[in-house]
């Protein structure tokens, strides 16, 4: 059932494939009189952007977005805003061994078998080439948040294979083609990613979004919970198969003394809930950290078996990236803008505006 | 905006709190001729129950369900089921003390700055005391999922604190009061957590839940795929900061000839990927684990602000469980069957009966 | 599909069926801070109850409402609310005879080929005890209209069969058993009943029901029009065949300069809109009509066949209304409540307040 | 919020303004291996067309729809449907004159104050040109029915002013530019429309659309009853004040005895309801019937005020149609074909196939 529509209130509706014609959507529900044009959203559309380093696919995507209603004067009108983006570049021959066998480790097998035949041409629908439209989209929410709330969205690389982040330092993100925050790692990630390249393997990655100047309130127990509705925005992204808010997985061993944020008249002494409490933003920093696993399209041969059940063996050549994570931190952003997009118009809906509510402490001590 | 139904198609909406007259709930979507009483849902409602073992709170609910509607006959008729549990023990005194002040890590601070005031009775709507009515709903979609697929949903502790399980023996689960699936532990676990309760302190925990028999073919993409739709109900349940699909976190060091399920004419080679692959099931195991936060309702005095921003102490006493993670198993198994059901209904909506795919190979190898 | 849920924002679930232990419902979605008990919601339930004159059914149920959770020290909470109305007179034998054959024009057949069986008691679900759980929600949206936004709801009837309403007297319609604005009709109303109920048959009627002091700006094109919504809600309610905004039908022997509504600095000049102008709320009196057939539940002799497809006659024999569309008078408030508290939110979410809107003009000249 | 998609499992996002770039939108839950193409699409575009005759507005718009994704080998995937028709014929200049004041009868002085500003070319998104897009979805939705079931949808005028059409004759229907069955009608109604261009104003009309050949059992009750979801489609056409189930506000008079269709085992006597008992499909013809407005956009001289609230004079020049309601036939098409494909698959996600539904009794008597 229709599940390309993604958010309540502020929705995003996307079509479009790998190879197909053109991709992209229809926002509906942003507020009227927001300035918006087309570069609002180019600039995150070109962080995304395949072909952007050696270690990125080479395929050349112009992804040059286009707004195509919703906008009058120059200002979001309250109606719906069609995107599109053109696919340029779709050399559907690169793919067309893979018609009647499966790759390992995509999502080949299951439409197939979900649908009865499939767009075999790059993935077809299952192609993180449709990310590229929720990015356009996340543009529109970020801008709105940021203008309107001041919150501030920023992503990072955390982990990749071996080489773990130590340090987040926001302004050396985007100066990299790994969006690593750590300018003491560019070396290492550099060193293992060449080697990786010349193995024809590719690696897993853990990468970070962060949201700051958050107010207190947004989230919508019990099921519509902000940090729930994180979890389905941020698994809903090809590759991801694992989601932490706050300290994540390693509350398992924490004793209630050492995870209970304690709270003074200064503010909050620490942040490990990640600034969420009982489904609902605390006005801290929201932290959020995702898993990514390694792309199965990798150059080293592979077992499987054709859409008869015949065994054969699978080689992906193309232009693949060899560590997906990396391009699925702008796609994170976008997504965490989408959530928190919906979630500020659910929370004014029923409430007075969230931007007017006066915390009792403030977010961090100083 | 109404974030209390849970679903598309098979959908639960809750009511209640914690210290009210009643917690209840709708189930819509239903199909019918399922036999169905309340005999069905109750025995879950038991195995969630607190003050069925020494560690877990000693509040005594007796957490009996009543189906109100949409059963004739013994069997479902395809209209709205109406759930009733009534709350029987309601010591409104015991909580009366922390109604102007935040309980660290709790969500009375949220509560209080999202609506303007709160429920402060035991937590109001808060409290875990609403996952009652999931787990009584979830019973209906276990049945179903059971009798008309084959479809087996099984929980389990995989991790308490410092004390990891190893092996996982679903017959041992439900024979201790840790849902621990390996006996090898339970006397460590029992050690741990008389420790602990004298300490006045909490722990965490990982728990896993299961589904096996599973169809090929369940998940909508882009954005209701199966893994994401995973995610938002786990994340969804009080305390979880964490979810994984498969290998989880793992998968960040991990290279594409690690991670990649190769496939046989005989089977899959291994489950990395957890039963889904580009949101939709593989028919493998589906295999879900995650993180849930120690409680901070200790007897250690924790700092904490009141209503007004003054400073103040906080000890909860009263009866809470020193691992909430424990009573969360049944919590997670129900809720696994709640977005099954939903995606077995989602699926069958637009393509012809997931029961009637023929998988092109065996879920796995013998 | 879970069509037991009404609205987006403010949404109610409803269960429960005609014979069964009780009907309720959850209603989400409503902001915090209103006063409420449910004394507020019982006078419409009582409007609403069967066996209050002699020309409805002689059916005695208390139509108690109880309210489960969402309040605390008297307020809404911003929880869902829980409503709970125990079915007191259930006379199973009355309608045993039914089990095996199709009431001509009742949803008999319906259920049992859509269901493939059907709870045969009293109409089980399809039976208009159901929206007595809608009057009750409707009481809560009609105050929070009425309260935050001054709206005032009110229906009358407009005809009985033969018997044409002229004027139209808010203050008259809630002193007679027949909600007729017209006092000048109460006699021939009075006589028609009285032949009709000798003659052993039914009547049907047209209904209005006119929101006031509305708000210029409700409604959410293209899809959700405040018009589509408020014809979705009537045409939802038992026994209606037709809806209209305005002057409905009659626009269609009108010309354009009969029917636009010109408007001057001091108002518009007419109201041949309805109040809807776009699917947009004009700022004028809101005006629905709508028709209810003639309830097939009569104890004149018809053709009819039984499960199997075999000939049979029936007679329906116990209480029922000659005329089901007064009773709808109450419900078609509540539902018309309904859509206004969910627009209004709707519109709250996503423009400044509708409440803040200053009209370019006044809705009416004086 | 959001209010610019229609449907819960077979949805269609629009968006587009009259003078924009383009219009289009996203057709999703389209089942997999529909054969489909353009084609198939673009007849009831031209059937809608503005141009087609000389009683429509002599815009000539080639309405020419592109198929952007969703298909494969000329089949649906089962994966969203983007649609994309582009606007050739923007001229702006027309229309700059109305920039500051409202139309009486439109939607000018609605969308300037819920939004606080409107695109006021051509009446932007509250122009009927956003209603090709629906047509378009509405032609893959008949397509399905058509094909799968064998459902026939054809619309037809009912009456165009004071010229009632006296019989149906879906052959008659599409042979001239009145989408008249009755050919005996033709002359008066060139007759009226000569007269009535000539004197610059406009009419009303009434419509009708029909579906054959139906299946029982599509309806979700309680509120997403089958004629309840046909009210909302219809009531959110451009125009329409008001709809009818089968003999609609005739049932006012109607006594018990008229109205109920008594059943046979060769079928039903008579279809006084319409195709709908209980919100549910009886097999019967569906029958729905709907007012629409004469349009405001006339060239005789009306009053109004300009958006600062002083009185002003407007007469509105460019194309229009002198009976919009002549156009809105394949636009009723389109709607109820859009909701009967959501209910069958609202059906079908939680009984059997619709399809599989055995009758007890055939639809009508021969």
């Amino acid at each position: 059932m229709s599940g390309n529509t993604f958010g309540k209130l502020f929705t995003v509706t996307t079509f479009g494939e790998s190879h197909g014609i053109a991709i992209g959507g229809v926002v509906d529900g942003c507020p009227p009189g927001l300035l918006l044009n087309e570069d609002d959203l180019q600039h995150d559309l070109d962080r995304r952007k395949p072909g952007t380093s050696r270690y990125t696919t080479a395929r050349r995507e112009e992804d040059e977005v286009k707004i195509l209603s919703g906008i009058f004067e120059g200002k979001t009108t309250g109606t719906s805003i069609g995107l599109l983006i053109n696919n340029t570049d779709q050399r559907s021959q690169d793919y067309s061994k893979i018609k009647e066998s499966f790759r390992p480790g995509h999502a080949d097998y299951t439409y197939q078998q979900k649908y009865g035949f499939r767009d075999y041409r790059g993935g077809g629908r299952s192609s993180a080439r449709e990310t590229a439209v929720r990015v356009a989209a996340g543009g529109i929410a970020k801008k709105f948040l940021k203008q309107i709330y001041g919150i501030e969205i920023r992503g990072y690389l955390s982990q990749l294979g071996p080489v773990a982040i130590d340090k987040v330092d926001h302004d050396v993100t985007n100066t990299n083609p790994f969006f690593c925050p750590d300018d003491t790692k560019l070396e290492a990630l550099d060193a293992y990613m060449r080697d990786l390249k010349k193995e024809g393997n590719s690696i897993g990655a853990k990468i970070s979004v962060s949201a700051t100047n958050m107010p207190v309130g947004l989230g919508e127990p019990v099921f519509d919970r902000l940090d729930a509705d994180i979890a389905h925005a941020m698994m809903g992204i090809n590759a991801v198969k694992g989601v932490e808010i706050g300290d994540g997985f390693d509350v398992v061993n924490q004793k209630g003394t050492d995870h209970r944020d304690e709270i003074s008249p200064e503010g909050f002494h620490s942040n490990h809930a990640g600034g969420v409490l009982g489904g609902i933003s605390t006005g801290q920093e929201l932290l959020v950290h995702m898993a990514l696993k390694p792309t199965s399209s990798i150059s080293i041969s592979g077992e499987s078996v054709d859409i008869h059940g015949k065994s054969t063996d699978i080689i992906t050549k193309g232009r693949h990236d060899p560590c997906v994570g990396i391009r699925a931190v702008p796609i994170a952003e976008a997504m965490l803008a989408l959530v928190l997009m919906d979630h500020v118009l659910r929370h004014n809906a029923q409430n007075k505006d969230v931007n007017s509510i006066t915390p009792v402490i403030p977010a961090s001590r100083p």
